[in-house]
C-alpha cells in the first residue's frame, strides 16, 4: 500500500469523496438531472471566473481545447491580428494554434521566467496598430510564472482590443478576476485548481468577446464556441459531455463557495510562501523572478543528477514532482500547489526533498527546509 | 433507491467495478504507470477494431472530436474532395464539420432509415470524378440504420480512395473489421458498446490515410491526429489526457477480449432480434429499413403520445430512452442494445414498454412482446 502523492502541476490530487461520487450510476445528459445539474455548475463557475456577465462553458477535452476555442472563435483570418505573448511552452503552443488556423498574428517572445509589463504591451501594440487581440497566460506552468494580468488588460481595455487569457493554473487557486480586470476570454481546465481528473475545460466569455466571435463564422467545429453558448438556453451540451466529471465538478466547486474562493487563494499563497522560503533555506533557488503561487520551479543545486532526485522522491517516497521542459530539462524541477492540498502534504514534499538532496551530496542543514516553512504555517495557521 | 436503467444509445450502463476502478487515486500521465497503460490499451484497442496495420489512437473529447480529426486530418482544402454520405443526423454532422473548414465536398442524402448501396455508391463517384474520399456512418444511430461498409469499402478500395467511417455505435458490437473489410480511418467514442462514460475518442488509422494526412498540414490544432501519432512511439499523449477514463477502458477492453469480440457480437445480435420480436408481437412497427443491431428505432403506434410514453417509461419503470430527432421527433422511440446489458434488462425494458402502452391505450396482447423476445432467446442462450 504504497502511498503516492501528486505535487505535479496537474493532474492534481482529487478528493477521495470527489472520485466516489463520479462512481454512482451513469444518467444520460438530456434529462432534467443533468440539465439541472449544469445550471447549477455554470453558477459556480461564475463565482470561480469572478463574473456576473461572463458566460462560462464546459466544453470535454483537456485545457488545450478551450484554448483552441478561444483563438479560433474570436480571430477571425483577414479581419483580426493578434500578439502572442510566448513565455514558456504553453504560450508557445497558442502561437501554434493560431499558425495551424492560419491566422495573422505576431509571436512576442519573453525570456522564461520573466513576465510582459504593461509598459512593453502598450510599446508593441503602439509598433503595430493591426493588433486587435492579445493572448496572454496568466499562469506559465513551464516556468511557474505569473503575469500581471490586470495591469495587461487595463491596456487592452483601453485600447479597444480582446484579451484571451490562458487561466489554467490561475482560475480557482489564485486571484483572478473576470470582470473586475477586464479579461475577455479567460479558460481553464479541470485537473488543476479544480482538483478533478482532466477531461473538462471551461471557457468564460465576455459579451464583447461574443460581439467579435459573431462577426465571421468559426473555422473550426467542435472548439467552436458559439455552439456551446446555446447550452447556456437549453442546458444541452453540443456534443455528449463527460457527464461523471461534471457530477465531480458540481461537488467541488460547492465546497469552494461554500470554504470562499479568496480562502483557498490565500492558502494557495501560503504553501508556495513556504515551499520558496523552504528551497532557499536549503541552498536552492526558485527560478522565476515573477513567482506564480500555483506552482514552484527551482533551480536543481549544481551537481545534483535531476533525473536521479526525481527518481528518488518517487520510488522511495511515493511523491510525484515535475522536471523542467525544453531547456529547463534536467535544470530545474516544479512542485505544486493546486488542489487537494495542505501543510501536511507541504511539509511532507519538503521532507522528501530535503532527504533526497542529502542522499545525492547536496550540502544544507537537515530539518532547515521544514523550519522554514513552519514558520510560514506559523504566521497564518 | 428508485432504479434506473439506460436504454440509450449512448451513454450507456457502466459495469460497477469499471466506475469503481476509475475511484482510485489520481497518477500522472507522464509515468511509466501511464505509458504502460496507454500501450497495453492500445494493442486491446487494435483488436477492438480488428487490425493489425492500423493504428489506434486515444482522444479526449467526445465521438465528435474523433470524426472532425479524421475528417480535417485526411482532407486537404485545394487537394481533395469528400463525398459525404448523410442517412441521419450524424451523417449531416461531417457534413457540418466539411463545411466548417472550408474543405470541397458534396452532401449526398439519403432517406432516413435506409442506407447506400455500393453500387449507387460507384453511380454517385463516376459522376464526380474528382472525388477521392468518401464519408459514411455505420451505424446511423439517429435512425438505427445499418451501412453495409463492407461493400463500400470495396468501392472504395478498388478506386483508390480514402473511406473515413463513422463507427460511433458499431465499434464493439457488431462486426467491424478494420483490416479485412478496407476501412482507411474509423473512430468511435467512450460511452457506447466501450460501457465507459463519454470523454474518450478513438480514430484508427490505416497506413494509406496516414499518406494522405501527411501529404499537407492540418488546419486544426487539437484534433490534428499528427500529433496524436507520436504518442504510438512515447506513449505520451500531445495534451492531457482523460485518464481515468483510460483505467476504465483497459478494464473494459481486456473484458472484451477475455470474452471473444466475436461473442460480443453475437450477443448484441441476440438482444437486437428479440427487441424486434417483441416490437412487431405488440403491433409496433421498426423503423429502418437496414436495421442496426447497437439500438432499434421503432414507431410509436398511431394514437399513443410519445412524450407521455418516454415519462411514464421513465418516471414510473425507471427506464431510460430516447426519442426521435428532428422530423423523427414524437414520431420514433429507440431502445439500446449496446453495453453493460443483457437479456434479463432486455426483458425488463420490453416489459414496461408494453406496461407503459397499455396504460396509454394500445390494444395487444399483454405479455405477447416478453414472449416473442423470450423464444429469441431460447434459440441462443
Amino acid at each position: 500500500m504504497k502511498k503516492i502523492r501528486l505535487f505535479t502541476p496537474g493532474p492534481v490530487m482529487v478528493p477521495e469523496d470527489v472520485l466516489l461520487s463520479m462512481a454512482r450510476p451513469m444518467e444520460h445528459h438530456r434529462t432534467a438531472f443533468y440539465r439541472d445539474m449544469l445550471a447549477d455548475v455554470t453558477d459556480l463557475l461564475r463565482y470561480l471566473f469572478q463574473t456576473e456577465q461572463g458566460d462560462p462553458l464546459v466544453m470535454t477535452g483537456s485545457g488545450t481545447c478551450a484554448g483552441e476555442g478561444a483563438i479560433v472563435s474570436a480571430i477571425h483570418p483577414g479581419k483580426n491580428k493578434a500578439l502572442n505573448i510566448n513565455n514558456g511552452k504553453f504560450g508557445e503552443r497558442w502561437g501554434k494554434v493560431c499558425k495551424a488556423f492560419g491566422l495573422d498574428y505576431v509571436d512576442h517572445q519573453v525570456p522564461w521566467g520573466t513576465a510582459l509589463s504593461a509598459d512593453e504591451l502598450n510599446r508593441l501594440m503602439d509598433a503595430d496598430p493591426k493588433i486587435d487581440t492579445v493572448i496572454c497566460v496568466h499562469s506559465e506552468t513551464s516556468t511557474a510564472t505569473l503575469t500581471d494580468i490586470e495591469a495587461l488588460a487595463k491596456v487592452t481595455q483601453k485600447r479597444g482590443a480582446l484579451l484571451i487569457t490562458d487561466c489554467i493554473t490561475s482560475c480557482g487557486c489564485m486571484p483572478m478576476k473576470f470582470d473586475e480586470w477586464g479579461i475577455d476570454i479567460a479558460f481553464t481546465g479541470s485537473q488543476k485548481a479544480l482538483m478533478l481528473p482532466p477531461g473538462l475545460a471551461f471557457c468564460c466569455v465576455a459579451p464583447k468577446a461574443w460581439k467579435r466571435i459573431d462577426e465571421a463564422d468559426c473555422k473550426a467545429f467542435y472548439n467552436d464556441l458559439k455552439a456551446h453558448r446555446k447550452s447556456l438556453r437549453t442546458w444541452d451540451n453540443p456534443y455528449t459531455p463527460a457527464n461523471t466529471l461534471v457530477l465531480g465538478l458540481q461537488q467541488v466547486l460547492r465546497g469552494v463557495k461554500q470554504r470562499g474562493i479568496e480562502n483557498v487563494w490565500k492558502e494557495t499563497r501560503m504553501l508556495a510562501d513556504a515551499t520558496r522560503a523552504a528551497a532557499t533555506a536549503i541552498g536552492m533557488k526558485v527560478f522565476s523572478q515573477s513567482p506564480s503561487d500555483s506552482v514552484t520551479a527551482m533551480w536543481v543545486p549544481d551537481g545534483v543528477d535531476e533525473a536521479a532526485l526525481r527518481k528518488t522522491m518517487r520510488g522511495v517516497h511515493g511523491m510525484q514532482i515535475a522536471g523542467g521542459q525544453d531547456d529547463l530539462k534536467g535544470k530545474v524541477i516544479r512542485i505544486g500547489h493546486m488542489g487537494y492540498m495542505d501543510a501536511g502534504d507541504t511539509l511532507a514534499v519538503i521532507g522528501a526533498l530535503e532527504l533526497t538532496l542529502k542522499g545525492l551530496g547536496h550540502k544544507f542543514t537537515i530539518g532547515a527546509g521544514l523550519k522554514a516553512a513552519q514558520e510560514v504555517f506559523a504566521k497564518t495557521l
